[in-house]
């Protein structure tokens, strides 16, 4: 392709291709048609569609974390950046890399208020850690070029680049793309690992806590081994964006989702390392509680900055304890006892633990149904374990689609909550569609169940008519299998343990998106 | 209830009752149990789920286009508002009045950036006309208070109050609430009547564009006459929120889409009176085509401001010319000739002519494939007509539900389009939930139609691999009557003009929701 051809909505693919960024998770509308024609005109780029806005950034998040790159977004005006805003959120929480291009008016056409204007920043901003826009097609690809940089920067990004349809239309003067020299992440503090060494000699109760890159199989193996020497507790935060785990890694503790029980496991906690983790606070705030988990006079080290090399950070750390000599604490290969008779959703993390294949990618939005899963699973297969980070339910199925793309020859395993599968079950249509190798499990207990019990902790008592109406989701009962076929995706549905673990074992056994419906 | 025992949340609750807003579309989340638990106390609100809060936001719409106020919302923080904004959006350029009510982490957790915090203004503001913050009980009442006068303020406004959780589980000082008085709309300013009437006297080719209250049946009929009398052209703007239509009622066109058509039939335009509409644009810009669909010296006059009352305005403005004597002229009862063979939008467009009863409420979001319909219907049984007025496809199901929650005697007749179906088809499970009265008529033609043709249209050629996988949406088809019936609602399926007439006449002649899959 030579320059003199290229208009902006070009040199923006270009751009992206030139920098690894090949792969688009799209819902476009009219004032993107010509960054479509030029995604068109530019097989290179693969473009996946979503059927609503929800499911796009929710796939690219799931994409991103499985990949180690970014993934392109491709969003229509402010409502269809809204649309995609709490996947952008969880996103953001997980430290998910991204670029988003968000289509907009021309420049000139802004000032007429035609009915889809919007103040895209404002809509952005809270979900971005990054936003500008492009307003000529000259612009474009330095545009791009900063919002790749962003993406990649301190530990991972959203970066939403808007781009003015007439940026996208008219031609630009520059030539084709060279990549970007990508800032290097910075090398480890060596005071702030001296620190947090010395703290873990002092004799004092220290528990490490970790997310992000530090939840790899080799930084958790070396971590485990420092907590060994030093006598410290090893745990990961409670929410994480990708973990590896299962028989043969290290077997570790997440912080409780329950306040009461957080608060219970730091009660004796006198220093905490953090290791690209938050301090812990509490989900939400209640009534004579604390927001913070920790005591308070416990001394917190946040042992790395956000644009810290991670993997360097850990084995610094490692060098700096002196941990030759000890070994990692693996988790054998652990298969609990078959259960039998009605399904619980213990008896799912059962057969879960049984079945689930070597490699496999497991995405968990169960919600409070699957909270046996983490408990029973420690002896599984090994897998990464992807959650919802930022609480804004509705990935769970974008989530899975989006790292079964990523990674086609691997098993994706979706824990999925019904309430909350509900957002984006538009999600299963691209699943059939891209022929995703995902097994969709829905714990379906046609209930706000997580909801049921804040009603009752808040002093409500038994919930009337009108808390019924708004958290019991059993009138009409939902069909999942009827709706994953109307989405194209073969399903079945069962209430019995025997009943599932068969319908677990043949959907593993065998290529392509499958739902089940298990009844609890 | 005595003040003793209210919290804010009752408080809120309360209020919002004393001022006749007795509807709450909701989404609730942990943040907002106290207010879950205050609504359960207070049989007299009522309470409708929706799955996702595109379907509460877009109820809201449609509840209050019919109503004529606004129901209240309970949307989850940042992100369930997120999931809310594209159809608070159609519902600001509707000008439905709305009171969202967001829930907000308690006021000293914010410090803590737990997991599902964000800029909730932020959000907000692009799609909300007022956003204030409740930060204690007792300010609860005075900020809803506000918010519901800021709903009816200018011809209706989104008003999107936040509240703290301590706001709401703290007890609150004050007393039961007592109604608002409401400021008193604005009686029409003589002198832009005046200057109307002289313009629509000079002789000059002349356009009135109305659109919000204007549509109604009788302001319809009086600037019918008001058109006779002085040779002037009456015609409706592109989108609205509410129409008047039908049979023995005034029939009225539409400025067209298509910004070529648009440009054409306003080329001769000397003069544009808008009456509660906004001069005309391009819903996006094309290059080498205008923004404005006006010739450029073209007179507008903006014969009233946002809150006026503009029944009184077109009465004086009728008043003012001088319509005595004058008949409006009526549209007859016309059906046309019964369509047969292969179904085609315009074979739908003939059936609903035939059997759509009177007094029905008909919901469009047909995008594309629904352009038939106005066309054919002026002679239908007289019906309201509700339109996407924002851009922001998905709002047809919603509204559609919301529509009939507000009438639940009248007939709901919803036309979508499968592409923007898709986006908020949780919808129907609220309709069979709430045993709404509509009859749903999918027009599925399994690709995004409208792109096709705006792609063609920026000169890409046919659309190749890229293209082609982001625009169409028929691999795999959807099976909407599959998904109709995973969430309770009765559907079929059709390709035939005969079979589809069978269908609609047996849907509209019994009640409760219905699914027509129309395959054209």
């Amino acid at each position: 392709m030579t320059s003199s051809r290229m208009n902006g909505a070009d040199l923006l693919c270009e751009t992206l291709l030139a920098n690894d960024v090949d792969m688009c998770f799209a819902n476009p509308g009219t004032s993107e048609m010509h960054f479509v024609a030029a995604l068109d005109r530019q097989p290179r780029m693969r473009c996946v569609l979503g059927l609503f806005e929800g499911v796009v950034t929710g796939a690219a998040d799931g994409y991103a974390r499985m990949a180690d790159k970014p993934a392109a977004t491709l969003l229509h005006l402010g409502p269809g950046l809204a649309n995609g805003l709490a996947n952008l959120h969880n996103a953001k929480r997980a430290r998910t890399p991204m670029v988003n291009v968000v289509g907009e008016h021309a420049t000139y056409h802004l000032d007429y208020d035609a009915p889809l204007h919007s103040d895209i920043e404002s809509l952005a901003r809270p979900m971005s850690q990054w936003v500008e826009r492009a307003a000529s097609a000259d612009a474009v690809g330095e545009r791009t070029e900063e919002a790749i940089r962003a993406a990649y920067a301190k530990g991972g990004q959203i970066a939403t680049l808007i781009l003015h349809a007439d940026a996208a239309w008219n031609e630009t003067t520059k030539g084709v793309p060279q990549p970007i020299a990508r800032e290097a992440q910075k090398q480890p503090d060596a005071a702030l690992i001296r620190e947090a060494a010395d703290a873990l000699r002092a004799g004092k109760t220290t528990t490490i806590l970790v997310s992000g890159m530090a939840l790899r199989e080799r930084e958790l193996a070396l971590l485990d081994r420092v907590a060994s020497k030093t006598g410290a507790r090893l745990m990961a935060q409670q929410a994480n964006g990708r973990m590896q785990r299962g028989a043969g890694r290290v077997q570790v503790d997440r912080v409780p989702y329950v306040i009461d029980q957080a608060v219970a496991k730091f009660a004796d906690t006198e220093q905490v390392i953090l290791i690209s983790a938050k301090a812990p606070v509490g989900f939400f705030a209640y009534p004579n509680k604390p927001s913070s988990m920790l005591p308070e006079d416990c001394r917190v080290i946040d042992m790395v900055e956000l644009d810290t090399d991670i993997a360097a950070a850990v084995a610094a750390l490692a060098d700096e304890i002196g941990v030759a000599g000890v070994e990692p604490q693996l988790a054998p290969r652990f298969t609990p006892e078959a259960a039998t008779g009605k399904l619980t959703p213990e008896g799912i993390a059962v057969a879960l633990a049984h079945h689930v294949p070597a490699d496999a990618i497991v995405c968990d939005e169960s919600v409070s149904s699957g909270r046996d899963f983490f408990r029973i699973t420690y002896g599984s297969e090994p897998h990464d374990f992807l959650q919802l980070t930022g609480g804004a339910i509705g990935v769970g199925l974008p989530l899975a689609t989006g790292a079964s793309i990523a990674c086609p020859d691997r098993k994706v395993v979706a824990l999925q909550a019904d309430g909350s599968g509900m957002y984006t079950l538009q999600a299963l249509w691209t699943q059939a569609r891209e022929r995703c190798d995902v097994v969709t499990i829905i714990f379906n207990n046609r209930r706000y169940n997580i909801l049921l019990g804040e009603l009752k902790h808040v002093g409500a008592g038994a919930p009337g008519e009108n808390a019924s109406r708004m958290l019991n989701i059993d009138d009409p009962a939902l069909d999942w299998v009827a709706l994953a076929k109307g989405m194209g995706v073969e399903a079945a549905r069962t209430d019995t343990a025997e009943g599932f673990a068969d319908l677990l074992q043949t959907a593993c056994s065998r290529p392509g998106p499958f739902l089940i419906e298990a009844l609890i």
